[in-house]
């Protein structure tokens, strides 16, 4: 595994899950892998979980990670190729990304979608220009149009909490939010679902449909009481439209989840890959509850990135 | 010892003193206690020692601090439950403190007062809710109303300048500032002087009064010159009003401390908290002399923080 | 040696770069030369090479390096001995340096200049000011006027370009740029460049001499063609004006280094510190050819400030 930046195969999901139980088992089983390997983590956009779940990820391997929060530190990089750089931007990406790259051995990228430019956001234009560019093994860190860490602890999640031999029905579904929200997270979550071959239904709103690039197998079914039937897993997310790009169709309260939308589902774990905005999004009385497995996910986050981590120092 | 947010008895006071004297003397001598251990270091308002020294008396321990700048990085907490979360907080503290709960060992948090909600200020709310929603230890880094730290690397440094058998004199006194201050670094030191069984004098221009949950047992003089005399320590901090809830009532330069004001007591060392406004807090004259023990304070902010912090992991 | 802040002979020049090349192919060979040793950086102005090639530095001799974005955190530094303090700095340098002195072993400062007071720049007040109230081993990531650690940098780069027993042509020039910049790189180039007797030629538009005090026994050429004849490393820089202090007289574009420019240098290797504007003071052409050495000084970075640590921690 060179890169880790999608979903590639239901035999290398399975390893790197039990791979990441085995870190949760015993977290510093191997802390002499990583001795004098470096992790650059690098932020074009705020980070809290993911930040420091890669930190002890690394930490764990015996790793020395550095964190560059370039959002913050004022470091416009230019992202095309042939631009006269008379403006803003103080460094391409081909010189920043390639002093990064022998600075490190690994580098750990998170780059969100501008939501205004769509054919820059669904080639993952600025993702693809470290990987050009650096030379050395990168981890997505939640790109334009992937969130591959979150969906990795997301299955580790789901699988602790699934009896064995059982295959259980799993719901995406939208719910309201008020600001224009990216794709990533609703798009890993369906890849690694149907990868790892899990039976999928996708809730929404007309209008909100997802890329089926990345939805392709699911049952997409608009009544989210039906959809809510019976499921295992409800899987609670906000997103923009994706046809009529990165616009907000719809706001309607109803979609939130609440326990009365759980009325046929009894037995139905609820997730979420935080920040959640609880009263606008999920109810606190299902978050306070024991269906919410936020936490779990959140937790299972560190394992998920070490098993990265670890798979790709070799 | 689960959390350290206030002084506790005078045993504990006392055990940690000597502790802290153990580290300054040879402050690696528990490097393997903590090998392993996580401290989360989260600042909702700016820091420099206070962040430098507990990431140092961390590592002292062997333990990995990672600093969380909560404040800078935009991530605003909605501390109130049952809000609807539909402006501009992100994340609830009961998500974000569970999350950290997961992933560090203790927590260690900043977290100032408005100055304006003294309901709010007073119950130490954002502190209390942290130590409610993270389920793991916590050491106060200064909260709405004390700064446990600062007060035990003061009783550090008063009891390496006292000779033994000495009882002497303390005095608190008020100094003029442009800003509206918390009253937490003068809640404490009266607090731990008082706990600590030393001679507490607190001066300050009428209307200054603090609350007198931390001041019980000192002796109140609004006539500084009659206060100062025969001090062997004097404490000059400024604060808001309490009564008249963080309003700036004087800035009468008379009341800052120089060589002039301290004509009868020519014996005192003279400590601050750091950082000191120069000639409006306190002349340069006496920052610049023997009687300063401002430096020494600050030094003795890492082993505070590091016998804390050998205390909690235990 | 006690601080780097400036190039000081050839014989220290020669071992550094001796040095730091013996780091180069095996940079953890002292891993344990540093244990429970601490470096501060101190960042006045925002760095990404810098930052990170210290850290990393720090680390390989098993140092602990804790960075201080002080721009960024808003800990506005009061310079001026003696003032009033009743404005918008927060803390005098006396007492933060004096903090920072008893916190760390060594303390790495980058503080730019003004542009706008000549004789404060010029002395290095704020570099020479945490000298003076530190006392501590200080080593500049660029000050005022110099710029050390990158000259070191380009010293073992041009070292490892060179054919033995050769006395290679250098060339520092101009460049085009829309912001005013420091003097500090070209200044610096300058310094070491001569002082290890290199060859050097410094060309740009009139109005644009730097301080003689750096470039005393170089070669003036106003006329850019003729100067990069037979060049074999050309460095390209912009600095403001230092007569006009700070101003921008030109950028005029031709000045821009193409390959068109390099007829008469065939072999010359083309040099920047980094980060460089494209098409503006470099042609793309020549970054993405073999003749652009800009990966190698950024690379040597790390190595320059681990042989620069290594000497000063003994």
């Amino acid at each position: 595994m060179k890169n880790f930046t999608q979903f590639e195969s239901l035999a290398l999901g399975q390893e790197l899950i039990d791979l990441a139980k085995s870190y949760k088992n015993d977290s510093r089983k191997d802390i002499s892998k990583g001795i004098g390997k470096r992790v650059g983590c690098i932020f074009l956009n705020p980070s809290l979980r993911t930040r420091v779940s890669t930190q002890i990820a690394a930490q764990n391997l015996g790793m020395e990670p550095i964190v560059l929060n370039m959002d913050k530190e004022g470091w416009a990089l230019e992202m095309k190729d042939g631009e006269v750089m008379n403006k803003g931007t103080v460094e391409h990406i081909k010189d920043a990304a390639g002093v990064l790259g022998t600075y490190f051995d690994v580098l750990a990228i998170r780059a969100f979608p501008t939501l205004t430019q769509k054919n820059e956001d669904t080639e993952d234009f600025v993702l693809n220009q470290f990987i050009r560019h650096s030379g050395i093994p990168i981890v997505s860190l939640e790109s334009a149009i992937r969130h591959p860490l979150q969906s990795l602890a997301d299955m580790i999640t789901m699988k602790e909490n699934t009896p064995s031999g059982k295959r259980p029905k799993v719901v995406l579904t939208w719910a309201p939010h008020i600001k224009a929200i990216p794709h990533a997270v609703a798009n890993s979550f369906s890849e690694w679902a149907l990868g790892m071959e899990y039976d999928l239904t996708i809730t929404h709103p007309e209008g909100y449909e997802l890329d089926e690039k990345f939805t392709k197998g699911a049952t997409l079914e608009y009544d989210q009481s039906k959809a809510l039937q019976d499921a295992d897993f409800v899987y609670v997310k906000n997103w923009s439209s994706f046809n009529d790009y990165g616009k907000i169709h719809s706001t309607d309260p109803s979609w939130m989840l609440t326990e009365a939308h759980l009325s046929k589902a009894p037995d139905a774990k609820v997730m979420h890959c935080l920040p959640v905005r609880r009263n606008l999004e999920l109810s606190d009385e299902i978050l306070d509850s024991d269906r919410s497995l936020v936490q779990r996910q959140a937790e299972n986050r560190i394992y998920a990135a070490q098993a990265v981590l670890s798979k790709i120092i070799g």
